[in-house]
């Protein structure tokens, strides 16, 4: 009997040893634990100072077309472990110096029946984990399609969230503090009215989401370089307060075409007892690529200011004239129109910004409203609405630009796309090298509107793809890019630095539709702003 | 009494005048009567030789999110005709000078209630009717979107039908000769499998849709200048033997946004009792603008062979390697890759093509699979999945280049998309310029597969737009374009007479997947040849 003890104690410990794995954060607060489940789905679980954050959740993938997925059947062929202590030095930010200080564990799972191979990789840091999913090279999966992406984070408590709505399209939601539980019946009253919004579930909220327990330990989850990838939102069973990643679908419902080799971006948990931890870390930029920019010396972020506001106040017009209300870029003449007096970017309204922002110390003028196309770019889904390089009779470019230099200022370029992507793209060289030949090395996009290709979302894989599209050719053209409405940042900007800003959450414009909650922009540095800088747009005078 | 019927006849002609307008063929024999009906939909109706060709059909189109459509409650607010007697030149072509000779009624109808104004444009030439909308410049109707458009073509008998199944993706069928009513029993059975096809109806067919008649006259379907508009099918209502034009739908199901100042393209109905007059007639081109390229010194057709057949038929690949099946793009590194030693596009066969081309007469000696990409191209809804520019390790295209050059032979571009329109969009500009820069003028392309952005067909608006962009740049570059699996021809190649051919139709290859019908050439004149020249690809050897 004793005999037969020892062996099955001895069979349990090395089973155990097969199926758990344990990751600690260099400090040792944070403590992952990660396990195949009997039927070869592979889980992880968190604590933090040994109390559970994290409960043990699922991990996985739902293919399309495949009847087994990338669920279970799993056992572990190979595990490494690794440890890195490293500094780097953004271009720009609020510290000079980065350390990505973290261990790590890589598990390489093999699918029985299907022989293929997943790769989970698990980086802990002090004030977090993150792990990702990676595709290697292997003969048995190449190509494919996710229905859906089988990540959990189930919470070990009901914790109050500060949330928006999840949604296909917009982020300018009001952020709502409540109880997980009470997600749901506040949804409804959460989601207000947006040029371009696609809610998707009753208790679905975007990420990166802050959590609070009632033992004062924040919790915040994100992802970390979404490149070629679909956005991850949060979906909850309130039943069992459990989380699931929940991806913007394309055109056809699909949640992305995959080619191994290849990884999904990192999904982040973020925990300490401290919230300003969660804010000076700089794990989701750590968890990108390093800089992929040899010559950084034309990367600067800059203070500006500009001709935006008075339009969103009706003070002023992005449009030329009332007189044509049917626009066609490259037909319409507007040199026999007539101005409708209210059109903002004018010459000497311009140069009076110019003289400001001189005066005072700003080192950018924005001019919206500059180029042909506003009298009816809005509402209509149009897709050949803009041609990026035509300025309005009234908008002298060339005395501005040099009127602008002669005064230490720059002007700063504005491409709205209107939400049409295939139009922006298919003038992105002319308009980047009209920008270059005119001085201009910083433009702020716009996506205002539903997207083009009609039947696709903000931040579906394909019109991500886009938007990083956008970024890697300005920066062949050595030009910065501020994109609004485009998908959150999730750290890129340490890949791409030209990659300067976004607003991507509701901003200071919002205080010409109805306000914002006074307590708005204390909650977007631990929501909005863990991927990346906003440009909050502020600086309004009524 | 008498006085009473004297002011009722007056009445009656008066209405009728009002109602109802005749225009005739130059010669006579074509009639149409235009007329609305008593709710003011308006219709028409064709006769030749006082016979009845299309009984009174319905006109219109059916808005999306709009109650009262562009159907009904119209009256008449002008009416005016016009005859052209001219001559063109085209650049290429079977006849050296075209006569455009019609006479033409264009009514505007205004709408009851919504005040919008819709112009009907009718040209009546000897062979044959051409009509369009025409949506002018107004307050009331700007933006719209189609949800179908309601033109119908009521046939006078079951008449006997040369068609192949409507698509939204292909049109590599085998025609089906047989009556009208018969369609829907053969449509199962005429549904071949293809790379890339969508029937939609089980009485749906393509244009140009040719039929003859029991008492042996001929009308043929199709359209002309379809631009910035979807293509057209035909379903039939064969229990009342009318078709109704049936467009090809976005990913939402939408099949047009529309823009006023703007036309549909014409719909045309060739008639004649001798098939040949059909054959001769160049009515598709009459119907569109006239040539826009100033200087079309450098578009001539060409007789080309070339290195395409061998693959087709498995003696080798457009592939390099068999070591490499996940490609990607500006990463995979071919130099270290074992060839397979079946690529066709090496660099000595390809120099015995150019030999055998310039003894015999060819101009041009097309390469496929001369460029990366080829080893996981197809079945994969690939995105980036060519760059057009970088040639295999064993394609030496300088030395190629120059080797045509001393023989007298140019060098065919291949540009297989894949159906990815926004990956080829990407690369458009550099590719074009790398042709120049290495003495071609021509290429082929092709969009074998399901089209990307995914969701989207062959065929729908976005599409024909994203074939019209490539055309119109490549005409920018001096190059002339031979599109494959594109939409079929309406007639285009009068405005854009670089846009040289297409195969868009089941050609010589198919003798590789089971042959076509031993009648299939001879129908193909009176159908696909309607709207342009086929690249049929003839001359191979077993």
């Amino acid at each position: 009997m004793k005999k037969f003890l020892v062996v099955i104690s001895l069979l349990l410990i090395l089973s155990s040893e097969v199926l758990c794995q344990q990751l600690q954060s260099p400090n040792g607060k944070l403590s992952m634990t990660f396990a195949l489940k009997a039927d070869g789905t592979p889980t992880y679980a968190l604590t933090y100072s040994g109390k559970s954050v994290i409960k043990p959740s699922e991990l996985g993938l739902e293919l399309k077309n495949d009847e087994k997925s990338l669920l279970n059947d799993f056992s572990i062929v190979k595990s490494e472990t690794a440890t890195n202590d490293s500094n780097w030095e953004p271009v720009w930010g609020e510290v000079k110096s980065i350390r990505n200080h973290y261990n790590e564990f890589a598990v390489t799972l093999l699918q029985k029946g299907t022989d293929r191979e997943l790769i989970i990789r698990f980086r802990m840091f002090d004030e977090g984990l993150g792990f990702r999913y990676e595709f290697p090279s292997q003969k048995n999966l190449i190509y494919f399609v996710i229905k859906e992406e089988r990540t959990q984070f189930a919470m070990a408590g009901n914790h109050t969230a500060f949330w928006i709505a999840g949604d296909y399209d917009t982020q300018e939601y009001n952020y709502t503090t409540s109880r997980l539980s009470e997600i749901r019946n506040l949804m409804k009253g959460s989601i207000s009215p947006n040029a371009s919004q696609t809610p998707f579930s009753p208790t679905g909220v975007q990420t990166a989401l802050m959590m609070k327990t009632d033992e004062g330990l924040y919790i915040n989850i994100h992802e970390a370089a979404l490149i070629n990838y679909s956005c991850m939102h949060l979906n909850l069973d309130d039943a069992n307060l459990i989380f699931q990643s929940w991806l913007t679908p394309d055109a056809k419902g699909d949640k992305g075409y995959m080619q191994a080799p290849s990884t999904s971006p990192w999904r982040t948990v973020m925990v300490s007892n401290d919230a300003r931890e969660i804010l000076a870390s700089k794990m989701t930029y750590d968890l990108n690529e390093p800089n992929k920019i040899e010559d950084t010396s034309w990367i600067k972020p800059v203070k500006y200011m500009g001709v935006w506001w008075e339009m969103i106040t009706g003070k002023s017009t992005w449009s030329y004239t009332n007189d044509l209300p049917s626009i066609q870029i490259g037909v319409t003449d507007y040199s026999t129109a007539k101005p409708n007096g209210t059109h903002g970017a004018n010459t000497a309204n311009v140069k009076k910004y110019i003289d400001f922002a001189s005066l005072h110390g700003f080192d950018g003028v924005l001019v919206e409203g500059w180029n042909i196309g506003w009298e009816d770019w809005f509402g209509h889904h149009k897709d050949n609405v803009f041609d990026f390089v035509t300025p309005y009779p009234d908008f002298d470019l060339p005395g501005l630009r040099d009127y602008a230099k002669s005064k230490g200022i720059k002007l700063i370029m504005h491409h709205e796309t209107s939400g049409s992507t295939r139009n922006y793209e298919r003038h992105l060289d002319k308009a980047f090298q009209f920008m270059k030949d005119n001085n201009y090395d910083a433009v702020k996009t716009g996506y205002v509107g539903d997207i083009l290709p009609r039947g696709y979302y903000h931040y579906d894989q394909w019109t991500v793809n886009h938007y990083q599209y956008v970024v890697e050719k300005a920066a062949q053209y050595k030009i910065m890019v501020n994109a609004h409405e485009a998908v959150r940042p999730t750290g890129i900007a340490r890949t791409y630095p030209n990659m300067i800003g976004n607003e991507s959450a509701r901003g200071t414009e919002f205080q010409a539709f109805g306000g914002s909650k006074p307590n708005h922009v204390t909650i977007l540095p631990f929501t909005r702003l863990i991927g990346g800088p906003m440009d909050y747009t502020p600086g309004i005078l009524k």
